[in-house]
């Protein structure tokens, strides 16, 4: 189902607004410095790179304070909005949607555009956490927590978030929930956690990377997805605080146990290797969370990541 | 057989005569500043919190010297007298006990006041090492290096090491060989080998766990405990030095190849999901042989795989 | 098929042609003055210590440039044709050559004597790099790229490169692609890829690693070249920057994503295990490409990795 002919759409969404940190906004500026394009075209893939996405002009005319308990849900619910619709286009015109974010908030506006495109895509979330909150359920009301939990058919709320009409009209899809799968989860809400178990959501967390090796996690998760359409096209999320913060520091809500290096471009490989990835957004890379070093070694490993899951292997 | 209600009795073990190194007393006091009752009560526990036991009375009225090749029996053997009946009353009282040290020769007083409580239990020793040492075959005369010598059918000495009268008179039950299995070995002494060989004693040393993986060696060691009685009671005593020195510098006896984070609560989570286990201690944490940072990093997680072996899982 | 009595012969190759860099030739002396003769004793070897071989002698009545596109191929030539005839008479004499480099062209006279002596010898290739060019292939010229290329039936050229016109003569014999298996590689040329796939050779990348676990690897890596016959003599080829740059630095051609301190000897414990290993070199240790504690920890990991090999074990 990947696109023909391989053409790849680099789609920033430099969103900041899901989270409490200014600098989720430099990851689509640093990654195409680092050679994002030129990465791309030596993988055989023709590369059309949009203008970021602007996420700001929102601010000028509607409120950015909280509702309730949610934080800024009018500049994420205009801002996703745009990219859901950019999503959709870029899909039914045949082509694999790159997204770089931004926060994991732009997984609302991912999501609900490839479900648009393709209803029956299967999504890998490859994640520390499960993002499964929605503004019923979150403490912490940062919207970064809350994508799964807006999209999942049985979960998402019946009546629109401020913002977010978007969701009840044109993008009504929703997720089942058995058409994702958890990868390197590890710091899960106590209301999540049950939402998982009650639903049965399929969620390799880093206790089962530990007890198979993530070469059975990645063979299970994505046999999950495939077993009964193996033509069946699949959507990764990756934040990357699923990395050890040990490798990946530059990010705002860091958990420790998290994948190695070779685990973090494993899991970008397996899924590269089924043939059926259909599009893909990596997120929450901040630089302004860490020293110089550790911004440049979490820019590089997100940019390696990328050319894994783009299609780079060792042989 | 895990005590009910859930009521845990903590008892501070701060016991330094086992090895050369002041210091490992910290741990009881470090532990509990860092919040272990609340970490506890969170998973559900009733907790005991008892004083910690007093080590240096007995060092008023009694030689203080070794005695052959042994370092300081006498002290050694009044305080594991002390820690042996405290362990074997808190079970008989349906309690959990959490015994924390101190170094590992506080394992003869827990070892014995376990056998001595509920004979027939199994025991898990992750360490770096064997601790199978006697008298007779030790070459420091370190004690820590003996609890599991001690405490052994067909190892222990016959006659008693001067101060360990008691273990020869109210506390008798010794553990087969089949009825413990090692976890983490790397540093194993010519004489420990021989014995474990001898004895066909199960070992899962750091070459089982890379050729296994960690998933599969902790349901090997659980399946040789529990494959006769499925109910059976579960002792654990966790060496922190089990953990590589990367992340756990603070102990005496540092040997390279350990643990990853990933896998020291790994161990934790398996042992604690089986629902059998019944006590245990956590030993040789000692701050003051490392920086600050290194002290702090043992500290952290020691308690966090004190959690995990209390119940605490991601999901 | 190991050396009856175990009499290993220690053959010092302090090679630095193949490769960019002078400080390759350090390697023999420090490992002897970290203790390497008394390891294998302690190990219950025989030990006969050569002097090290001289390199430099040629340097004097020949050219020293490159040729074509290959760089300095007479030194190595001369340099690997005496290995090449030294590591055949000590196979002969029953015994087991040990052969430290230096850097990876030592590969061509170790493979080169190996064959002469047994042709039928089975060859395990622990390196990140696959060093399967040949000068026609190569894109750096350094001939530490190309030990196999120059070695392998199918792939080795039909005419002598300047300065090896011995391997056309004494030493004709050449390794058949089945008969070699890679272990560790993460950075192969697109030349090299091709011919791996065409001549169906067996490779272990990392990625294998990740998705197999090291244990299963070794055993079908192992189980690749004794499949026929389980008496089988081997030969090991460990180059250290098979292992993470994290753990050994102090080489040339670092890669991350590579083996871990454990993985590093779990290989060379599963080689010795077979019983079946007849020789081995161990390259590309270079003291001085970073600072002190870099060459320390990389020459007492390569030291390590050399005692595993030669039959040290935990139990
Ligand atoms: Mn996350
Ligand atoms: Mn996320
Ligand atoms: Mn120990
Ligand atoms: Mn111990
Ligand atoms: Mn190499
Ligand atoms: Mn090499």
């Amino acid at each position: 189902p990947v696109a023909h002919p391989h053409t790849c759409t680099v789609i920033g969404a430099p969103m900041t607004y899901g989270q409490p940190f200014v600098g989720t906004d430099h990851g689509p500026e640093i990654l195409r410095q680092r050679g994002l394009r030129s990465m791309l075209t030596a993988l055989g893939w023709r590369v059309e790179d949009l203008p970021d996405l602007d996420f700001d002009d929102a601010t000028t005319h509607k409120p950015t304070a909280g509702i309730g308990n949610v934080r800024n849900p009018w500049l994420v619910g205009k801002g996703t909005e745009k990219l859901a619709k950019l999503v959709s286009d870029t899909i039914k015109k045949g082509r694999f949607p790159l997204i770089l974010g931004g926060d994991h908030s732009i997984g609302i506006g991912s999501l609900a555009g490839v479900l648009s495109a393709r209803p029956h895509t299967g999504v890998i979330w490859v994640d520390a956490h499960a993002d499964l909150n929605t503004p019923a359920m979150s403490e912490s009301g940062n919207m970064h927590g809350m994508p799964v939990g807006l999209l999942m058919e049985g979960v998402a709320p019946s009546e629109p978030v401020p913002g977010f009409d978007w969701l009840y009209q044109t993008f009504r899809n929703r997720l089942p929930p058995d058409s994702i799968v958890y990868v390197g989860l590890r710091d899960v809400d106590p209301a999540e956690r049950e939402l998982i178990r009650d639903l049965g959501i399929s969620a390799f967390t880093m206790h089962e990377i530990d007890r198979y090796g993530i070469g059975n996690v990645m063979e299970m998760a994505i046999g999950h997805l495939l077993e009964k359409d193996p033509n069946r096209p699949l959507h990764l999320s990756y934040d990357i605080d699923a990395v050890d913060p040990v490798l990946a520091p530059a990010t705002g809500t860091t958990v420790r146990g998290g994948l190695t290096f070779r685990e973090a471009h494993f899991v970008a490989e397996a899924i590269a290797q089924t043939g059926n990835l259909a599009s893909a957004d990596i997120v929450e890379f901040n630089p302004t969370l860490t020293n110089d070093a550790g911004a440049d070694e979490t820019a590089e490993l997100t940019l390696q990541i990328i050319t894994s899951l783009m299609g780079k292997s060792i042989i």
